[in-house]
């Protein structure tokens, strides 16, 4: 809030005076699945502690075209200082939750799991992917401290992934899963006999996940990334992988249109 | 960068040497404008002081797919683990630039200045603002401080315009303008009596545009807002209006598509 | 407050019972006008949440020798550790503004503005800039970002007044006036030519002055700096200018004479 | 310097090409004694590492009008955005060390040590106390945590003068002198049955120090305090005391007139 | 080293002059091993960032009394200030890796893990979990966020530990394995069941702990935790345990003693 | 805290619902002397503002084994999150102040005080000479900032003890004694003629030191350092001196044994 309110709010605070109180109603445009109740809450709370915040949903649900989202009552300032911020936030994680929801209604029943990446907005990783859980689909790891990939450049670097797997194993914790990114059979059975947690699968075409799959036989687990789209998705899904990972679930959705009212008392 | 690397990169810092050095190469995949070059630099001098960063271009220019953006070379370490958060932040700031580049093509020759809006990623203010300009389009005011921008809760606790054009007047420093927003004719003549330097049409459709700035006859600059899209870009240009502001060029912008090849020497 | 009390207020939490609780009041010891009622009630509460803290002024006021300007009561070790910090606040906001005070009365009807400058002291424009409100002057732009000030070095780097103002208008936000200092009639001329939205008058003397006002003619606002003194102020202000600007409002201040009474109860 | 520029010093940002470079001068518009030339270099060096920085000067030298006190030379933005802040620390520092030394002047030859207070500007304590020694004169404590000093209140919630001394002899560590606050003669004789290492005399007439002086007899250092005025410096000197300590050093100080040249190369 | 510092080293300041160098030694006074010396070297870097700094060892390194562990030239300011706290953080980083190499010792050849706790001094747990790993020991999660651990009250709100791990096997990510804290037989079993990754015998005998490693019989990687002391570690890791953990890698730890002399040049 | 919860307690945020409460009960596995409870209790409000924080005790107590140190009542997830945090505080500080006492006991009588130095945890120094004042000894000075202490390097730099302490004592303020390590008879004298407050008597035998406390007959504290232990301790104090400041008493200290006990309600 501090970049949007700097030295001041220079309308509001010269024209509204400090101790009138209004009502504020946020009012969805669009049919959305909600995310970031909690942020907005405590945007207008940090400018009033006293606000009263109400909301019929809870993230996760979804919202159809005219329903009120939230209200606000308390310091009118407060509500016109915050209003504008409360709407960014809550555009953006109902945006990612509700393209992340479309993505996973898509896969209904299919036993593969949807998870997002570190493609991120800097700053926002944990409140993307929190927007990610609630639209339906799962996290991949938080940052590059809680979880192994081993990628192309780790194995030229260790001479092969055999050595890379083997190397790093003598030195994580016994609660990290090591995954490994393959981009053909030979690597992907260095992979299985180093007794990989999880293959990824890089670069390669339905024909050839599928014989991964085949090959990997439950040994460990599958993941596919890259070029996940809506139209692939499914075509995906049916090679039999574990885990599509999509960084399109972030860095691609757009935000919702909501907008706010406010009256004061 | 800290959201991403926390506690440490464990999969690079257990399985790269501390000294090894080696190159990076961005990569465009699809047709872009740059923006962004100097805040991917920073990301890579702050895990590597002595990094080299070299690129053939500036922010602002396109470029074609298979391009190189842009090279680093330095620690390898400092490489791997800068990446994400570098691609992260180019392929943002560039996607804004892209949409926004192409929007102000849409209006190439016509007297009108198209602006952005607040509604930026919380966080990013400085950066998106920065990015459109790039782009080639112009800001609206940074944040609530740097301008002043009457809306009808103003206007609804100060009893009219009038009264909170002349109100505010006494209070701001002079140089900064009066903009109102005004909903219907009655309000516009308020404004116009009360010499606002900036009237804002809003929720106007395009015949009323038209006799509002008929009406304003440059006596005050006039912008729309709301409502903004690809579609009716060139009628409301058609209007006469000074400026047209929207937040699709921020809050609707996708990211580009860029990829980043690392070798180690 | 942290750098007053460090690892500990040594005396007091030696000497003083953690539950201990008193009342304090803060008497003038001259003759001022009040600023920083606000600022002094947060060292306390700051100190201890439970702080009663009560006043019979509002910031603005005038106050006579022996008035209490306020009281505080609560627990004993948190007015004796806040007290100097509350008084080094509250002696330098009243400084400032009644400083300010007696420079507005000295233009009581004239039809111009008195305004301050950015020579604050770091740290402390925000509360500086506030006292000199509170006194009845005005505030002249807060910092570098909320204004836009041509000087001499910018109209070197520019070749000339008009291709500076020129250059700016297409870059800044359509908010911000542009104000350009002049230092002779040529460059009063340009300024004009170019449409100055203020034209801040340098190094000129009373001739000069009433000059140029004649030639700017309402054309723009004017602006004098530089030099204001008591007692030069009416002369200045005789000139028809529409503001003066003065850092001593501000930088030559002095504190006013305020000490505190402390109780325990 | 945050404060002052913000989002961005538009004026020059937008005027003033990101390479150009140029050299500056600030010169004194009237007698002074030099401080905070460090802390002027800081201000320009955050804004262009690379700055070059001279003076022929150091802190505690006495310049005179119109001799230039530092030249710096380097990128003309970062002199235009550091200009004012350097001008701000410098003019405040620089005053308190010329109204110092003024004070220190008059005192010369007396056995008597002249002392600053707390009467500090909140977030400058360490700066106006080293500007205090630069001027001449002695710092008393830092802050409430490196020296004790027992005041009214706390001989009241102690029972007495020599409980005060005695308790909290046994809780302080063995290098903090214990100084004690005293309004008459009764509470001076505790002080010294109790050995308290310094005496303040508080609100006494000059009879009464020189008597108190008498009395206490070399057995305390004495201090006296409160109402220190240029006129009543050497009346106090001569009394015999040890220390006057004088909050008007500090907080009665004006900044000095200096201005700053900048040309580009 | 804010804390040590504070406003200022009143002695060395005060008798130091700036423009000192000189040369200091740290000498080991007791067999070690050692771990921190590049937190050693960014304090003397702090304080002056030309300061040479070498040393023959590297962490991890056993060294004898009398030893030079390493030498800083520089500024003798610098030294001085940073002696302390440099000391600080070698004698206890290389308290712990020597103590940790001393257990790692006593199981030499023994098919076992030593790891260490998040028992660690709040604010020291990258460092101290470092020098446990510099001791030859291994780290275990490294906080709350990068591993499950399910204890008791976990399996209580769950309603056991198989409705525990199934239902947070549907929310972690897919890099993390799931370790369950069981303290009998029955609860062995269903951990067996629900495929746990790792299990933690809590307070278990060491006729147990034999009896639940042949139970699981490679099905999951078995841990110990609790009561481990010099005393009873082979016991234990001839039970057969995959993971000793023990707290008294570091909650135990004693510093080493080291000494520095410090030589003006 | 956040080192241990960074982006979150995935076993607990995902197994145990938000609105759970539960009560928690931390219990003495070994007899202690209490020290950490105000810190304890913010930990667990830090998590949770409404929870209810008891204890049948007070810093400073002493606690048999299986007694209950506390109990905390609120939001389970609080409970968990916090557990391992408070008792990591607990135990280390509890640790500190019961070696003390039991060094202090061992001086029962004897007219010297014990103090600490500053050989403490980085980032720990008020909180570890806190639990040393629980423990019933004394604080030596807080850092570098409250107290002189001049040593050999001083001494060298200066040109002898003499010097040293003429210098100092001209130019530190009235309320701070000044202290000077002496190695030899001649410093000691050199010491004694300069009048320093205190005299530290380095590496001298309990031959050499009785004889130093002859020489010194009351002039200034006596303070012996280095290389106390339990051993001796009492030899030492029956040397005469004053003052015995040891490092052992916060780095050598072991975290005492403390369990916590959590229910769901």
């Amino acid at each position: 809030m501090e970049e949007d309110i700097g030295s001041g709010d220079i309308t509001t605070e010269n024209l509204v005076p400090l101790n009138l109180t209004g009502k504020g109603r946020i009012v969805a445009k669009q049919p959305l699945v909600l995310a970031g109740l909690d942020m907005a809450r405590k945007v207008f709370e940090e400018l009033d502690p006293q606000i009263l915040f109400t909301s019929a949903f809870l993230d996760g649900q979804e919202i159809e075209t005219g329903q009120v989202v939230l209200e606000v009552s308390g310091n009118l300032r407060a509500l016109l200082m915050g209003e504008r911020t409360a709407l960014n936030i809550l555009q953006r994680l109902s945006g990612i939750a509700t393209q992340t929801r479309s993505f996973v209604n898509l896969l209904k029943d299919k036993p593969v799991k949807l998870v997002d990446t570190r493609k991120t907005a800097p700053g926002w990783r944990v409140l993307e992917k929190y927007a990610v859980r609630v639209g339906g689909a799962f996290n991949h790891r938080m940052g590059l401290y809680d979880g192994v990939l081993i990628k192309d450049n780790h194995i030229a670097v260790c001479g092969g992934v055999r050595k890379a797997i083997e190397n790093i194993r003598q030195k994580i914790h016994h609660l990290i899963k090591i995954e490994v990114e393959v981009s053909d059979f030979d690597e992907l059975q260095e992979a299985l006999d180093a007794k990989a947690d999880v293959i990824m699968l890089d670069n390669m075409n339905i024909e050839q996940i599928r014989a991964a799959v085949a090959i990997i036989n439950n040994r460990a687990i599958v993941e596919v990334s890259g070029g996940v789209t809506r139209d692939n998705l499914l075509l995906l899904a049916d090679t039999g992988v574990d885990i599509i990972s999509s960084g399109a679930l972030t860095h691609s959705a757009v935000s919702v249109d909501l907008s706010m009212r406010i009256e004061s008392n």
